[in-house]
């Protein structure tokens, strides 16, 4: 391949997504970035265009079946996944795709702060790196993809 | 199959695993269960007899990837695959077998409580169920086993 | 395999599965026969224990999902399907599971009459065989799994 | 994948595969719609070239086949494919399409009237989503396909 | 695996099936054998009971798919197969099974004189290995099986 | 996909191959044609480059891997096979092609006259469709692909 | 599973086997331990029963085929893996098996001395754990399958 | 495919690649070549970027698992795979590649002397050629992919 797919999954509430990318472009690295939404909002709505629901089970249901579409097959279609915890929020989701992707033998990166290694140390054990800063991915990106 | 083997994946601090497996037994179903090592202290030793480390992620490290000799193996055993998730800590680990057993096409259960529908509607969504009680997981395994 | 397991997939609402089952045993064929839950109210209400849903598109959602653990479990485990098609209903679920037989490469047997061959045709072009009655399947599990 | 590829299987008598693709077309969405052959007579006669057939079954069945090496391979090559049930014939081939996405772990959504609910209970478990107007099938492809 | 089952391909003219299975017996090896069924007439007949056919393709085409239930699933479920070419006959069946265990990965021996060693280097290019007689085939399956 | 990739295996004595790629041209279509090496010499010579043998088994199964290379690879990247057999030699490659797909699910079509259609009955029913003539071939190329 | 599968990979020329083992059987560990042969001149003489060859490339290749039989056999039936890397040889064996285990996703363990640490760096890269001894090994294997 | 994708594996200390890809210039073959990161140092130091390590196990583990989101990839990208074996260090890399290649039944050829055909024998039994000179890899390499 002469141009990286690299998934970013997980946390939404900060812009490490902008970072890596900006980074990764600083470097013309050739690397196609793609992602679940990461507009909230629009996030859980996703399933509203299909009808109304009274229960908030069924709202939830549809919605995150809609953006499975897409994360399913962007995480599949992807050469390598980075999976984002924050510091913040419960982030079942980006737990669960990095479950996913270690049974897809996908190779995926975590990147979370020293405080949270003991809880993500399942996560980790699957992982084939830890990275705590977006500068280090852009730095394994860049090893990784170009050097010779 | 005449007896089915279902694993129990997630919380290890209620006792939602012998009451399930209670159940079972009054009902006489031909159900195997099998789990993670539930004993917090081991699970988090499990690596040690292969040496001592200074650093506590690598500690973690090796005990996570013992342990995922076991789980792994397991999960990809079972029929069945009960996830349990309480109203503590991170459980990022019941979160990442959810979506290993997703990748896998391994069939799920989640079991939680309605309070915490929203954070795991990305698990529920690929879940085949959605219980709130061991009773109802138990009820659920008699009918999809011996049911006529 | 000294037992070869046969799923019977397909119309509940005549006794086609009791007339091969009584051919099979008055060979003394070594078969194991499973199938879907055949009690048509119990089917319908099959997740009506993990809570009551007021639109009828989520209860029954929440059954076939319950069935679905069942079904495409005992179909993955089967050595051979046979699906059956009668002169009523939709039985749509009958043409997706042999759907799923295909995909997976597993072997199935239709069983319809001769009127319903041409809306059959796609079903039937992935088969490995159309039977017409209960007796020609029994007689073709008997030179399969018996035969020198 | 920067154009996404999706499969409209299903009914041939009403135009909902014109109206989506009209719908993504205005909307520029980047998508690469593929479909059976939709054409019924050319369809029924597709092994005709083969050489005639005396019985019904023999010109369907080669017929199905010659379908069958463009309909499976179209299916495994896309993203995603949309099932649609009128409210008339059989259409046991859309459920068969289904079915065979679903042991492929390809992701689907049905399109059809609420009448149908019912009788497609299992056809929707393992659907995506349910959509009832190709207005809505295209605001879906839409969100997943360009939403940030 | 205790026991090893090992499926025997190919002519069913002279009598190498038995000479393997006794020459396995003497030496007591814990090995099961598979085959297709042997007996000509009723291979070719294996469609018959489904109804008559006109046309020699159709009537062979309907029981050689009888008859591909068992040999496809036997193959499958082998450890090990047996593919034997003799000096007779077209044997494009020997062949193609030999085609089928190649892509599955599973593995197999060839057993022929070496007159035909030139039309069939493909067929020996994916084997295991290449025997001339059933003794030393028998010798081979002692040592795989039973070796320190 | 917008250009399909058909492969074509067997017989290399007639002019068959030229024959469809010259229908194909004529009929403009989208269709990538690949095949083993047709040179009888260049193929049995095509591991002398490796070293001489002395021995005529390993001097054909050193060429014979060479040419697995680009067959098994070219196959497995085909969307449709195309097998030919003629009416002389044993042509085991072909069957052996031909099973290999069928393990795979590669959809593939046989050519071949109606003088062998028994020996050819198991290779057949794995087979898509059954064609006589070159011209068939292409009318079949012509509808899977470009029909609407 | 109530008994787990241990397949033994590399040296034969100390008796880590036996340590393990007897350790085994000491705690009475539901295990069945499966092996390569290790007896160095009967694996070398392996593929002599098939005929004599004049040059050591293709005797080695013939017994090397024979043992591959077994060893991949074993390995795709084991549910873990330990290899081993003694002092002395190339062993590219064992880190041949260590990769085949890496593609299957099937866990390993490796067991050496502190002093190959570095060149086998990717082997371990992969593996569930690194041991040095015996001991060490057996005391996974009870923490594994027998621990609560 | 119109161009092939050649991953050049093991031994980095001569100038073997070199040749192969000034051999495939000089022959404008349409080949891309991949490999691992062969510059010696760099490879030691790919996991330096996310923290020191004081042991060196663990720096050597993060470096080599950063590497392996590397090869691992580009190994499942290509369609065939060159593993060099020299006459100095362990090189139990390139042998974990073949045995990787083995599992995943991707073509494999090794290039090495004469010397070290025995402790090769199991890597070469799974491989599909062996050869010793650069030369011979662009000769295989112009028949597989531009012979007619």
């Amino acid at each position: 391949m002469t141009t990286w797919t690299v998934y970013l999954s997980g946390e939404i509430h900060t812009d490490w997504r902008e970072q890596i990318q900006a980074g990764a472009r600083a470097m013309d690295l050739p690397v196609r970035f793609t992602s679940a939404v990461t507009d909230h909002d629009a996030s859980d709505a996703a399933g509203d265009v299909l009808g109304e629901e009274s229960s908030g089970f069924w709202r939830d249901h549809k919605s995150a079946k809609v953006n499975a579409i897409r994360t399913q097959t962007l995480i599949q279609d992807a050469d390598l996944v980075v999976v984002r915890f924050g510091d913040k929020y419960k982030q079942w989701n980006a737990a669960f795709d990095a479950g996913f992707c270690a049974a897809l033998g996908k190779p995926y990166i975590t990147l979370h702060a020293e405080e949270i290694i003991h809880p993500l140390k399942e996560v980790d054990a699957s992982a084939m790196a830890w990275a705590q800063t977006p500068e280090q991915i852009v730095e394994i990106l860049r090893y990784v993809i170009t050097k010779k």
